[in-house]
């Protein structure tokens, strides 16, 4: 159970209405997660969360589907859970397949045994990784 | 400094200098990051992680730039010194371009944030997400 | 469930006993956390561990409250559940009201925020700040 | 050295510029530390960063001392380097003394121990935690 | 509830039958565990990490039981509950009493807490633990 | 360099050299690590820390070789590069040879990795995992 109320529609103030109404809009959807319901409880941490995300998960350089691979490779990494299902689901609308998730899965496994053994040894960077572009 | 001896290939034994063989032979260069000569203080370590990478980095499902990408956003997530340098320039290597890697940092910086903030108030998974695809 | 048999009061030794009395007294409460009884099962770490706790998390130069505050921190940014669960109990109980949690959290977030991206640029400590105090 | 080219005022570009005057005059200080000028590599991120930190750190129902406070716990938590020495600083010049870094680094060490305690033995969350405020 | 969907004995395709029946046999039992289950969704991935876990976690300089406790150690600081729960149980067949269980518990938190303060404090390496051997 | 001052011991107080002496006893050595020297800006701490870990690191049911090596599989989970550094040497002092070395950053790497892969998938704990001792 979460440690604060979460706040549904009916009972949000109008500031996290539009709130709730843009992530619908933005997302065609007519549900809004419980994690945003969570934030709401701190009405400006929903609002600058919200308007960050949708300013950087949108396709730029990068398309949608990559940046929600490498959104759940950092969930991944920090093993949290709630992040590790949603952006699961996240990534899989964006058009994850399971021969994908294979792989991303199995980066994200060899990039943290290897980045213990590069601390282990406490290797020394490579001149040449240092030259700036 | 290395808590080991980096082994050269000059003083390397014949299985040390077969991996490092096929490191320079799969990667096209003339040289071998400290990464792993460090690695062959330990050769079934070398040759095992050797095998991995060579298997789980190449381009399948997922070509081999956003595999580099998905290893920087481990290894920023992780703050390994070493891995996040050595895995910049392969992700240059790869293509990744100076605008890719201001939105990779941005989607990395964002989703460390919201993994916070998700388990802070302990949100509740969605039902919706814990359905097996 | 727990990995080791809790020890409730009534099966505890007199040692396990005499930590939980001070526990109870310190703290002004009947009853024991259940931190406390699955530490028991090593009796000498629940006797450090309670009396470095007691130690540290009296007010000194700090008020109780920002040292829950503090905890609260190390918590999140750790996703440890049992001790973000606890310890907003605590902080609540030592006065943190719904706006000061809204603001921890918002700066839990944007401190591992900031921390990725200083990590991904491995940004060079400015000179002043390595003078010491 | 930082994997992105660090950039200075003078080569600035005017969007650029704009947040290195804020941060300027928002602090009182007619230096840009090393973390906006690698930022800048990528504006967008620059821009939202700089926005978000100046809302988040102000003083709200939190002091900016403990606002600062609660930032190096993350930052030691996280082990990132850059960050702990900056916002050490920043601590220092919001009002931390000797005795208050001594014992905030006092319980962000036992923070850390206890979590691991906590973790290792899979404690249930005790029952009276779960209630929602 | 896993993101993927488990593979049973029964419904596997002949190279997950044959990882399968190598860890029973192996590891002499008639299960398997649900850990093995989810990999098989990704089958290059089970086979590769069950050869890696195999070569890895047998006995060589260090015993097995030793290598379970180092696991954990592990396992507790990434704060990984699955991983904590089976290499507990892996570790008690492999003679872990509960004496054993505690002494790795308080090493595995002060390690944590120590970690943080020699963070906290920047603290420079000592010379003398530079030297390679 | 550290963001507290070093007490050496000609300037040290009389608290602070009592717990000197007592390392410098205990381990038979006439040298003050690093560590010891900015822990004693807070001498609270750096009593409680050094009684703690004289406490938790002699031999018991596990020998003093397998705490260093539990201690450092901790540090090279957390990155912290000074830890690592000290705790190689010291696991070095207590026995440990190149061969156990290859073999710890082994199964440390391998638990990283698994580690990342049981989260990865959500894996469900196995039921038979869960029963109490």
């Amino acid at each position: 159970m979460a440690t604060v109320k979460s706040i549904e529609y009916a009972e949000a103030s109008a500031e996290v209405r539009a709130v709730y109404d843009d992530i619908m809009a933005t997302r065609k959807t007519d549900r809004v997660n419980n994690f945003w319901k969570a934030l709401a409880s701190h009405p400006p941490t929903l609002r600058r969360t919200w308007e960050s995300i949708k300013q950087v998960m949108s396709a730029g350089s990068l398309d949608a589907l990559t940046k929600e691979l490498i959104y759940l490779a950092v969930s991944v990494t920090n093993q949290c859970s709630y992040c590790i299902a949603s952006h699961t689901a996240a990534a899989r609308k964006a058009g994850m397949t399971n021969a994908i998730f294979g792989e991303l899965i199995a980066v994200v496994g060899m990039a943290n045994e290897t980045n213990s053994l590069a601390s282990a040894y406490q290797v020394e960077i490579d001149e040449r990784f240092r030259i700036q572009p």
